[in-house]
């Protein structure tokens, strides 16, 4: 992350979603209507709104709308499933103030994009509304670690290791079954009725796997879904914004698909949120 | 494709390239340096450039570049490789009257997907460089038919018969072995050194798999792909833009991609090509 570039031409906030601190992004350009519920990664262990800001300001400065980056809880004092759960209250909050399920959208990277999901399958398992989109940036979606790039971008993969992943992930699990539709979404989550996803990843990342197997089960649960890899890039490489084109170039990419998707009716918020 | 609408802003002339008839097709607006090489579907049967002025119009006055629409050779008087051949020297033309290849793009539907790639698969095999890009609307990339979409989406797809495949490939094949790569690129064709792929496919066609096996075989060759797929759509459902959203959000997609890969220098091509 040393690289990481938070873009001019944003303004930040701290406040407050569903009982949790979250901060408020949102242009200081001409906004558009429209919420993306950003979830930060750090393998549910580790990280912040903070730690996530260049690809959350990026997403806002591209797009118009406003984010609200959740600070949710972490492990170990808050396993599986406390981040969820927090997620969920968030979307509930943002839902109770008003703003429609077409006019947001769930973004995350790494863990975070894991919980962009598992927020999504939690909301609907809850009866409530899908939001417009899901965009997930090398997300984690699967604690069984039973992709093929577990072991075939093992080495390769500059920042992962499978040391690494089992340890943070053993605080997660806190000694849960990895063999569920909420911890391993990418193998065993029924996602009929789902929104459409925008799943990236690198093809120099241990999780890659993880996007490719959700996005055939995206395609067989009939969901529109966009898998879009690039090579030679490791895992979160959109945190490079302006420092390596294939960064801007995937944000400007995922900004299109979440301007597509995300359908917001009357003025945008000002920016008293 | 009755309800096909080409776009207003669009100027077209009808030329050669490489020996063949070509329609070249620019903007009325601003144009942008750089060339889309256009391949037609039908099956290698049928078609030309003018049923697919739809998806060549709307390529043009999203992203600014020129476009040559190839009116190659068809079967069953002209079987494979026919058709491969004429794209080729298409490229060959191209390239000989100064067109950089960071400044082309191929593009096609249906079959003049498959043609995009296996006429990318010939330069690379005659040691010319790459194009800077592939986007492939639907592609058919597997003559052996063997995508387990050809069973699981029959008698969904609404356009397409394992029949009315058979009938016309046999006519393409003309008793030539489909398991080669410029066949079934697919499953057999080795795509290392590829220029970055935009696969764009619905969930309602017989040759979905086509696309799906292909972005996997990119990806473990190391090339950039996106595999791009819109539920509940038909066969080449690009063609109705103008009529249906999908069609023209996947579009400005396709748009996006070709703006961020083609790199052309100097000033754009005038109306004179």
């Amino acid at each position: 992350m040393a690289k990481m570039i938070v873009p001019a031409g944003i303004h930040t906030r701290t406040t407050a979603l569903g009982g949790r601190p979250a901060v408020l992004v949102e242009t200081a350009g001409a906004p558009k209507a429209g919420t993306v519920l950003y979830f930060h990664g750090g393998s549910y262990v580790v990280g912040s709104p903070e730690t996530a800001m260049s690809l959350t300001g990026n997403l806002v400065t591209r797009t118009g709308f406003r984010a609200f980056s959740l600070d949710y809880r972490l492990a170990p004092e808050h396993p599986f499933p406390a981040a969820i759960e927090d997620g969920l209250s968030a979307y509930r909050a943002l839902l109770d103030s008003g703003e429609a399920p077409s006019a947001i959208a769930f973004a995350g990277d790494s863990a975070g994009g894991g919980l962009a999901v598992t927020t999504c399958l939690a909301a609907r398992d809850a009866g409530l509304p899908m939001p417009a989109a899901i965009v997930a940036f090398s997300p984690g979606l699967d604690m069984t670690r039973t992709g093929e790039s577990m072991h075939t971008k093992a080495g390769i993969d500059p920042f992962l290791t499978r040391e690494g992943l089992e340890h943070t992930g053993a605080m997660y699990l806190a000694g849960q079954d990895p063999h569920q539709p909420m911890l391993s979404p990418a193998t065993l989550a029924d996602l009929s009725g789902f929104p459409p996803m925008l799943l990236q990843a690198g093809t120099n990342e241990m999780v890659l796997d993880d996007s490719t197997r959700m996005a055939t089960r995206a395609r067989e649960a009939g969901v529109d879904v966009i898998l879009d890899i690039t090579a030679d890039v490791p895992h979160v490489f959109q945190a490079f914004a302006n420092a390596l084109d294939e960064a801007d170039e995937a944000l400007d990419r995922a900004a299109l698909f979440l301007s597509q998707r995300i359908r917001a009716r009357g003025p945008a918020h000002t920016a008293e949120g």
